[in-house]
């Protein structure tokens, strides 16, 4: 299926990315130790055989790297064979993509062997990569000749504009320095689309989306990107109107072939957040039946009420975690898609409203009827009976509790055990539940621990994946897989600015 | 030093390869058993982690490769990271450059490990390579898809013309054969320039040059390649006059600065070659103070009438051998350069030629005075008085001996513990003695049994190296930085058309 009137329209919305020249700042030898990694500056010599040079762009870039390469000694009598390795984080230089043995393709780990026949010459390599550091190993040269490096440049590329983007300004370091974290994470992961992120896997996905956009609102402001993003995946649904969680862009759009039931259903509030920034009703009006037709289908699904347990539904986002029990989260995904649903349906005067509004009504009971438990205070999902937070931040979303006994609720599970939240995806909803719940210093404190964890470990953009217990570990076995710079954790910069000292957080809420 | 004017002479001389198109005609896979590599044809399935599949383009290639790929499954959702194994000879596939621990440049193994972003498409590699096989390994793709190729084709480079070479067509199965494997081989080295090996190391060597121009003559016929290659070394001398063993030609035109008296000299003979070939007389009179000067050079180095010990001269080439002690065979190479020398001066009636004629007398006189051993009934060479074929071969071309004498020497030699022939090099230059001394049936004797070894071990072209002792062993300790295809070794073509059966050996010498 293919709607080509969306996908003209989507096209035609979507930036072309620009290219600023960033240069190399300094050349760095890293050193792991007991303590970490340690950086000291190098000078560039002459390279042999063996010998490393590692590139420091002083940030994250997303861009490709051109190298200005020449040799002393004499005429080059073999070619050059060189490695490249690009890295976010130093801690990938320390890892090398023949040990890695987790499930992630190792298509994905940055690292390049290439051969120069011709020296004096500028080798510019056709991928983009991203990274902060590009670490340059000799496998080989010959003995009459040393190789080296003039110059190393990245054509930067982004559809994000710098220049219109002012500083969050707060006075506060931390969270300052949080803010423009968040601004350059969201900056590299916009190219032609919304990229999940920029290393891996460089794709549009519609959960992902939402998050970027509502940060964009407020940072880089690019509402056509939005549009053109929102149309894409309406031009390619499936044949019952399902929409896919991703959308290939090349080497012709294309839907991927998995479904994620809480990321179709998100195309509402995200289509709701579009209207809402801009006020461009053609679109709402447009995109609305493709919207309502995702509320259809999950309402479809619904058995006694509720979603059946996860598995049987299919797989299911919710939260980068394989023992979570998402059958509870899920429900809570739907009762809160169907209200950004029900007031998308009262700014169009569409009668489907009250179909909207009776269907939350029996799904919130559903939800308490089925998933509270009351022994334990809290919702449970699944036939463990699975206590999760994941459950409880979309219940909240869902609004199936009175605000003071969500807010009890929250503060509840602080003391109780409970399947964690693994993704920044997650928290971002959390601190929302918490904003929406008027909990803003409890929000705060999350932004600072959570986000401000990762500056503190040295970040550029912030990541896919963080936990503030076991920082350095990676759920894929090998963090050159990782991904340091992904959109869905640009949520500090949107909750600074749009709930920012002056109107949301209390000037003697910062330090 | 540069000659602007013989510079320009030399780069209109030179040729443009053409191309060629050259599908892959089967896939195979090879096997590594007691008895050797086994061959066998396989089918072209997807391709997933680890799987292999090996191309045959039926024949020796110098070209480049492109690779139309494809993707079986979902769309692609990882780059495709591939490994391509280049092979002029099945045995290389069996090493891997990581495991490589010899002295050549590891730069020169034809190995790629390159990341397909886009599927379909057309993968062009932008270098060339020589080779028959190329192996190509999915290092990793997702789990949701798996690679397809669809067509693999070299686009074949060569400035040789297939169409203009008549077959050798003696009707001995095996001659015919070496004819067309040497042909092949000087094809493949014919580019720009003449090649001494299009795997390694992709330049013109005087030595070689001379080799490869005698054999274009009886074959490609191309006297402007072989003028442009004179002029080329003319146009770089170094300050002295001395011209270098190799010239590069990129970036700009520039003198290797390995210098090998052996080399310089050879540049007389090849000159002469060229006249003779074709009579032309304003190049050999333009060059010919060029060739002079070689010689003159090396006269001023005789210490007591010869050359002293060779390594107090500079490395001297004469063959691929460690242990062999060059001082005799250089002088030989002396005597040769200087016979050449004088016919020259005789064409262009340049007194300069009783000088010469009064040298090699007096030269030949100190060649017999000090490396002739009577006791041993041959020649020696350096302090140690070792006896080598490659003194014995180089003074019988010198003419330092009468003819029956040298003749009794060649077949003492035979008898006569010595320090062998590594190189189809020198090799060349032992049948060219014997022809010299009417030798005739000895001579397809070394034909066959030498160059026809190679044949009988798949040879598609013929090798730099050959050990007919010990035909898989590498002199550079892996068989993966062997040429197997290197134009000193294409002399069979020159040999059997130029004293072929109709003129030199005679027909019941054909098998």
């Amino acid at each position: 299926m293919r709607n080509e009137a969306f996908l003209n329209t989507a096209l035609a919305c979507l930036p072309t990315p620009k290219q600023t020249l960033v240069p190399a700042v300094r050349c760095l030898r890293f050193e792991k130790t007991e303590d970490g990694i340690r950086a000291g500056e190098t000078e560039r010599k002459p390279l042999k055989k063996g010998d490393r040079l590692c590139f420091d762009f002083g940030g994250h870039q997303v861009g490709y790297l051109s190298l200005k390469l020449g040799a002393v000694g004499s005429h080059p009598d073999a070619p050059a064979w060189i490695r490249l390795q690009f890295a976010e984080q130093p801690i990938e230089l320390f890892e090398r993509a023949e040990d890695y043995r987790g499930w992630i393709s190792t298509g994905w780990i940055q690292t390049e062997q290439l051969h120069v026949d011709l020296l004096p010459c500028t080798l510019r390599l056709p991928r983009r990569y991203a990274f902060r550091y590009v670490q340059l190993e000799v496998l080989d040269v010959s003995s009459k000749y040393a190789l080296t490096v003039e110059e190393a440049v990245c054509t930067a590329v982004s559809s994000a504009e710098d220049a219109g983007l002012t500083p969050l300004g707060s006075g506060d370091a931390l969270l300052d320095r949080m803010d423009a974290v968040a601004c350059r994470t969201l900056h590299n992961c916009m190219q032609r689309v919304f990229e999940d992120g920029p290393k891996r896997d460089r794709r549009l996905w519609l959960g992902d989306l939402r998050l970027q956009a509502l940060a964009s609102c407020e940072t880089y402001r690019n509402p056509d990107m939005v549009k053109g993003c929102l149309y894409l995946f309406a031009a390619l649904p499936r044949e019952d109107g399902l929409l896919s969680a991703a959308i290939f862009l090349e080497p012709e759009p294309e839907a991927d072939d998995t479904y994620l039931p809480d990321y179709s259903m998100l195309f509402v509030p995200a289509l709701l957040d579009y209207y809402e920034a801009g006020g461009d009703l053609q679109t709402l009006r447009e995109l609305w039946p493709t919207a309502l037709r995702q509320l259809e289908l999950a309402n479809a699904h619904l058995k006694d009420g509720v979603f059946p347990d996860c598995d049987r539904l299919g797989w299911c986002f919710i939260d980068w975690s394989l023992e979570l029990n998402k059958q509870a989260a899920l429900m809570g995904v739907y009762l809160y898609c169907l209200q950004a649903g029900e007031r998308i349906a009262a700014l169009l005067a569409d009668p489907v409203r009250s179909v909207l509004e009776a269907r939350w009504e029996a799904g919130a009971e559903a939800a308490r009827a089925r998933f509270w438990d009351e022994t334990a205070g809290c919702f449970v999902s699944g036939e463990t009976r699975q206590i999760s937070w994941a459950s409880q931040i979309w219940m909240v979303l869902g609004g199936v509790l009175p605000k003071e006994e969500a807010d009890a609720l929250m503060k509840k599970m602080e003391q109780t055990e409970a399947v964690g939240i693994v993704t920044p995806y997650l928290y971002h909803h959390y601190v929302q539940a918490l904003l929406d719940l008027g909990e803003r210093e409890k929000a705060l404190q999350v932004l600072r621990r959570y986000w401000g964890g990762m500056v503190e470990r040295g970040a550029d953009t912030f990541w896919e994946l963080y936990d503030p217990e076991n920082p350095e570990a990676s759920p894929y076995g090998g963090t050159i897989v990782n991904s340091y710079c992904h959109a869905w954790s640009c949520g500090p910069a949107y909750f600074l600015r749009k709930y920012g000292p002056d109107c949301f957080f209390s000037k003697d809420m910062l330090s």
